[in-house]
């Protein structure tokens, strides 16, 4: 049989992981999906929402289009999902501080905030209304894509398994492949929380976030006993950036707390030398600053390490 | 007073951060300087060593070149360090796997293995005897650079700290400035343990490691109050790594954690797909393999991701 193309769109979503809920599509290994999602917000922001709106949103789990079931998939199998094509479905992203969420604590933002980004050239998220001289350059993936879990009942969509789920992995951009085991018979995949952009670590929890369109290609590797997700990149991790980078370090023994440390510096540096609002540097760490583990030998103390690409302050 | 250029040679160097080191030499800033500098093993390794010298080799400390005095350096100013030039002083690198040291335990590693790179093409760590069809990109940088504590005696030179040292962050290379906070008065810079390719993490505890002849020039920023090292790279990190990469992920409630569980994943990958042995394989990832945080804050679990560039295969 050949390979089929469907389409699976945003009417119905799902908003948690539970291997009952019925198979809206069911598809052979070699087949393609066109999937669009809903952002994570499901749609409660529009580009003239405000700083106020944040905290009147309620969060029920990301909302998730799916599940595809994929014929002859059985627990032990590695279902291999590549991501063909992605783009935003819609004209705006945004990025919101939420006091309480994220890498810092409520004390250190304690006020809510709203970046709306406009993506309508397709090549970068340009701040509107805030931060309006920064453009930071999209590389868009999926933050949530995963398989039901083997544990019968309802799992929230948060935190990131050994389904994958919200991996938040910044590198699953168009061209790489991610390698998911199996843990129910059909697989039950499901996708969504695209990302137009961010740094390695989404530190304030939110990324350039946007309702998309993503085209994804499905196999079926037999009995190959994966315990966690895997990936290959066709080509590099972080194409399109370049230029100078600027960088922060964190030392301790803890490497939360270094990352703390890192971003806090980043966040300092930010305010200092480029101009920004507290609120607004924390934003660019988590739409554009990677966090690295530089050093996890040398006790007792790590550095995790804080990278930011000049380029965003280009305004291209 | 126009700029200077020094030589300081590696025929004296200290395996301690101690204020009271008397300078090998004073600079002005805007100076430059050019170091050579021994590798971690203090000459120990030839390229004709065995896996059985591994256990012989007694750590003493680093070996640094150094100390430099900066005229009118003062606790609170910071010391901009930009690298020059680095490159090899020497034919061969090396990388051992000692039982007990690294990321991964005695009980997972208990076989002391030493890997020797030849070097001299200057654009390839090749292995030598084992691992023969793999070549790593040489992206030199100085393991250790520093200054003087403020705390007074001797401090060894394994772990980081806010002057610096042990860092080991892979991104000084050639082009990148790294800012030190200065905390005694002349700063009393040292330098040492280049590497000629190191992933992000080290994870085996050793990179290639290789004698080096290290250029490095020298400012003096006033009163900026620095708690922690920073660094600005005048290129994108990884510049000259590209093609496909494969990554495997570790996630869970402990970045520590995390992190051990995507090595473990990825030397599994390498044995299974590549056909290295376990050593080999540990090793390739401590020279090669970048560990990413890409997920921090969607509690409770985080993930570290291991990154290997395949380009390591194409022997060039």
């Amino acid at each position: 049989m050949p390979a089929r193309q469907h389409l699976l769109d945003a009417s119905i979503v799902h908003y948690e992981w539970n291997n009952a809920i019925p198979p809206r599509l069911e598809i052979d290994p070699g087949d393609t999906v066109v999937f669009e999602t809903r952002d994570a917000s499901d749609e409660f922001y529009n580009p003239n929402s405000t700083h106020d709106d944040v905290m009147r949103r309620v969060f029920k789990g990301h909302p998730l289009t799916g599940p595809v079931r994929i014929r002859g998939a059985q627990p032990g199998d590695v279902l291999a999902v590549e991501i063909i094509d992605i783009a935003p479905r819609a004209s705006f992203g945004w990025t919101n501080v939420r006091p309480g969420r994220g890498l810092l604590p409520e004390s250190e933002f304690s006020k809510p905030f709203l970046q709306i980004w406009d993506v309508t050239d397709g090549r970068y998220a340009r701040g509107l209304r805030t931060m309006r001289n920064i453009a930071v350059p999209l590389a868009p993936f999926p933050g949530v894509m995963g398989v039901a879990l083997d544990d019968a009942g309802s799992h929230n969509t948060a935190p990131p398994r050994k389904n994958g789920g919200n991996m938040d992995i910044k590198q699953l951009t168009a061209g790489t492949t991610v390698y998911l085991p199996v843990w129910v018979e059909g697989a039950l995949f499901s996708i969504g929380d695209a990302h137009g952009a961010q740094g390695d670590g989404e530190v304030c929890i939110t990324a350039v976030e946007m309702n998309a369109r993503i085209t994804a290609k499905f196999e079926l590797l037999p009995a190959r006993n994966l315990s966690e997700p895997q990936l290959r990149m066709r080509g590099a991790p972080a194409r399109g950036i370049d230029g100078p980078h600027y960088a922060t370090t964190g030392h301790g023994p803890d490497l939360y707390q270094c990352a703390r440390q890192a971003v806090r510096h980043m966040i300092e540096h930010l305010v200092r030398e480029r101009g920004l609002t507290r609120e607004e540097a924390y934003i660019l760490c988590s739409v554009a600053v990677d966090l690295k583990v530089s050093e996890i030998v040398d006790a007792p103390n790590w550095i995790v390490s804080a990278f930011l690409p000049e380029m965003v302050f280009q305004g291209k």
